[in-house]
C-alpha cells in the first residue's frame, strides 16, 4: 500500500485506542471494534502478552508499550498512534488500578504508599489519557452522529459506593468518576462524548485455551458474571450514539447482582 | 392466515406494547421496532389520532384505546394484546403525565387536585402497566439474551432533580423512578429487564407534514433537542441487552444541555 | 390571660405544628420543642390517643383532629392553628403512609388501590401540609437566624433506594423527596428552610408503660434502632440552623445499620 | 500540675485535633470547641500564622507543624498530640487542597503534576489523618453518646458534581467522599462516627482586623456566603450526635445558593 493509499484509508476508518489491555474488556472491545471496521490500537505496560499478540494476528490490532501513569509516556503514545494509525476518535481507559497489596485492607492496615499508587493507576492515568485524547479530538470534524470523538472510562462499583475495607479503591474509583463528570460537562458541548461505565460485577473472560474464566459450574451461558463481549457491545453503541441523545453514565450489572 | 399459522408466527416474533402514544418517542419506537421485525401495538386514550392511523398503514401497528390510569382498563388491554398479537416481551410506558394547569406553578399556587392527577397520570399508570407486564412476562421462556421480557419507563429530568415551581411533577417523576428501581431489584433476578430512561431535554419530533417540531432555526440537524428516533435506538439496544450486563438507568441528553 | 397578653405571648414564642402524631418521632419532637420553649400543636386523624392526651397534660401540647389527605381539612387545620396558637414557624410532616395491606407485596401481588392510597398518605399529605405552611410562612419576619420558617419532612430509606417487593412505598417515599427538593429550591431563597430527613432504620419508641418498644434484649441503651428522642434533637438543630448554612437533607441511621 | 493530675484532666475532657488550620472553618471550630470545654490542637504547615497564635492566646489552642501529605509526619503528629494533650476523640480534616495553578483550567490546559498534587493535598491527606485517627479511636471507651470518636471531613461541592474546567479538583473531592464513605461503612459499626460535610458555597470568614472577608456590601449579616461560625455549630452537633442516629453526610449551603 502506498502512503497516499494509507492516508486515504485512515480518513475512511475510525481509529480506536484502548489503554490498559488485558484479556477481559480490552480484548473484547479490540475484537468487536476491528470487526466493526475500526483500526484498533492497544496500549499496555507489557504489549508482548500472548492475548495481545493473538489479537494482532487475528484482528490486525497494533500493540504499544506505555506506562500510562507517566505524562511523557502518554503524550508519546498518542503521537505514535497519530503517526502510525491516524488521529483516534474512540479512546477507552480500562485499567482498574487495584494494587494487590491494598485489596480488602482495613483503613487501619492499608499501606499509604499503595493507597496513593492505587489512585495513580486509576484516576491519574485516566486524566493523562483523557487529556491527550481531548486535545486531539477537538481538531476532528464531527462524524455523521455529530461527534468529534468518544472517550469512555471503565469504572467499578466502588465509584458508586465506598465499601468497607477498600478506602483506597473507593478514592480511586470516585476520583475517576469525578474526572469523567467534569470532562463530560466541559467537552460534550464541544462535540466530544465522554462516558463513565461502572461495571457492578466480577468480569468473566475468555482464557487462552478458549474456555471462559470464572464460568459457573452447570450454566451453559456465563451470565452470572459480566461478560466482556457484551460490555463491548455497549461501548460500541456509545461510540455510535447521536449527539442529540448522549448518555454520560451506564452502570452494567448481571441480572442476579444485588445492588 | 390460519390460527395455527398465526400462532406459529407469534412465537417467532417479539411482541412490543407501547403505552402512551404520541408523535414523539412512542411513534419513533413503533416505527423502529416494526422495522426490526417486532409485532407492535400502541395504546392511547384516543387511538384515532392521525399519527397512529398513519403508523397502522405504514408499519402495521395495531391500535388500542386505553385509559391507563384505570386498573381494569389496563388489565383488559393486556388481555386483548395477548389474544390479538401474543404475549408481549417488550413493554414501554411513555406518558409524562404533566397536567397543563400545574405547569410552572409555585407550590403556593399549585392546585392539589391537579397535583394528585399528575402523579396518577405518570407513576400510577406506570405501576399498572408494569404490574400487568410483569405478570405475563414471568411466564415467558428466556430469549437468546436470557430475558423473559423488558419493561422500559420513560422519565424526565424531574426524576433526577426537583426543580422549583414544579413540585407536583417532581413528585410524579421521582415516584416513577422509585417504582422502576423497586421493580428492577425484584424482577431482574427473575429474568425481566427493567429500565428507567430519564430524558434530560425537550424532545423534538416529526410533525404530520414531515417537518420536525421545535427545529432550531439555521441548524441542519435537529440535535439541540433530544431526537426521538435516536431515543428509540437506545430503547432497542436495551431490549437486546444480554442479561450478563443489564443497564437499569440511562439518562439521555443532547450534547449542549446544561446539567 | 387576656387576649392582648395571649397575643403578646404568641409573638414571643415559636409555634410548632407536628402533623401525623404517633408515639415515635412526633411525640419526641413535641416534648423536646415544648421544653425548648415553643408552643406546640399536634394534628392526627385521632387526637384522642392516650399518647397525645398525655402530651397535653405534661407539656401543654394542643391536639387537633385532621385527615391530612383532604385539602379542605388541611386548610382548616392551619386556620385553626393561626387563630388558637399563632402562625407556625416550625412545621413537620411525619406520617410514613404505609398501608398495611401493601407491605412486602411483590409487584405482581400488590393491590393498585392500596398503592395509590400509599402515595396519598405520604407524598400528597406532605404536599398539602407543605403548601399551607409555605403560604403562611412567607408572611413571617425572618427570625434571628434569618428564617421565616422551617418545614421538615420525615422520610424513609425507601426514598434513597427502591427495595424489592415494596414498589408502592418506593413511589411514595421518592415522591416525597422530589416534592421536598422542589420546595427547597423554590422556598429557601425566599427565607423558608425546607428539609428532608430519611430515617434509614426501624424506630424504637417509648411505650405507654414507660418501656421502650423494640428494645433489644441485653442492651442497656436502645441504640440499634433509631431513637426518636435523638431524631428530635436533629430536628431542633434544623429549626435553629442559620440561613448562611442550611442543610437540605440529613439521613439518620444507627451505627450498626448496613447501607 | 502533676502528671497524675494532668492524666486525670485529660480523661475528663474531649481532645479535638483540627488539621489544616486557616482563618475560616478551622479557626471557627477551634474557638467553638474550646468554648465547649474541649482541649483543642491545630496542625498546619505553618503554625506561626497570626490567626493561630491568636487562638493560642485567646483559647489555649495548641499549635503543631505538620505537612499532612507525608505519612511519617502525620504519624508523628498524632504521637505528639497523644503525649501532650491526650488521645483525640474529635478529628477534623479541613484542607481543600486546591493548587492555585490548577484553578479553572480546562482539561486540555491543566498541568498533570499539579493535578496529582491536588489529589495528594486533599484526599491523600484525609486518608493519612483518618487512618491515624481510626487507629487511636478504636482504643477509646464509648462516650455517653456511644461514640469512640468522630472523624469529620470538610469537602466541597465538587464532591457532589464534577464541574467543567476543574477536573483535578473534581478528582480530589470525589476521592475524599469515596474515602469517607468507605471509612464510615467500616468504622461506624465499630463505634467511630465518620462524616463528610461538603460546603456548597464560598466561605466568608473573620479577618485579623475583625472584619469579615467577602462581606457583601449592604448586608448586616454575612449570610450569602457560608459563615464558618455556623459551620462549626454543625460540626459540634455531629460530635455530639448519639450513635442511634448518626448522619454520614451533611451538605451545607447558603439560602440563596443555586443547586
Amino acid at each position: 500500500m502506498t502512503k497516499s493509499e494509507r492516508d486515504s484509508q485512515k480518513s475512511l476508518q475510525d481509529v480506536a485506542l484502548i489503554v490498559g489491555s488485558g484479556p477481559g474488556i480490552s480484548s473484547s472491545c479490540a475484537r468487536l471494534f476491528a470487526e466493526a471496521g475500526m483500526r484498533v490500537a492497544v496500549a499496555a505496560r507489557n504489549p508482548e502478552k500472548a492475548v495481545l499478540t493473538a489479537l494482532e494476528k487475528t484482528h490486525g490490532v497494533r500493540r504499544y508499550a506505555c506506562d500510562a501513569s507517566e505524562p511523557a509516556a502518554v503524550a508519546q503514545l498518542f503521537a505514535n498512534i497519530v503517526q502510525d494509525v491516524g488521529t483516534p476518535r474512540r479512546v477507552e481507559h480500562n485499567i482498574d488500578g487495584r494494587v494487590p497489596g491494598i485489596f480488602r485492607k482495613s483503613i487501619i492496615e492499608a499501606d499509604p504508599v499503595m493507597a496513593l499508587e492505587t489512585v495513580r493507576n486509576s484516576a491519574f492515568r485516566a486524566f493523562l489519557v483523557g487529556q491527550q485524547a481531548a486535545r486531539l479530538m477537538l481538531g476532528n470534524e464531527p462524524d455523521e452522529n455529530g461527534a468529534r470523538g468518544t472517550i469512555v472510562f471503565t469504572n467499578a462499583s466502588a465509584a458508586l459506593k465506598g465499601y468497607p475495607s477498600s478506602g483506597a479503591f473507593a478514592m480511586a474509583c470516585h476520583a475517576k468518576s469525578g474526572l469523567a463528570q467534569s470532562m463530560a460537562r466541559e467537552l460534550m458541548p464541544q462535540g466530544i462524548h465522554v462516558a463513565n461505565v461502572p461495571i457492578d460485577a466480577a468480569i468473566g473472560w475468555t482464557q487462552e485455551d478458549g474456555t471462559r474464566a470464572h464460568r459457573l459450574a452447570g450454566t451453559s451461558v456465563n451470565d452470572n458474571l459480566a461478560d466482556p463481549d457484551h460490555i463491548a457491545q455497549t461501548y460500541l453503541q456509545l461510540h455510535r450514539q447521536h449527539r442529540s441523545t448522549w448518555a454520560f453514565e451506564i452502570v452494567l450489572r448481571p441480572w442476579v447482582e444485588k445492588w
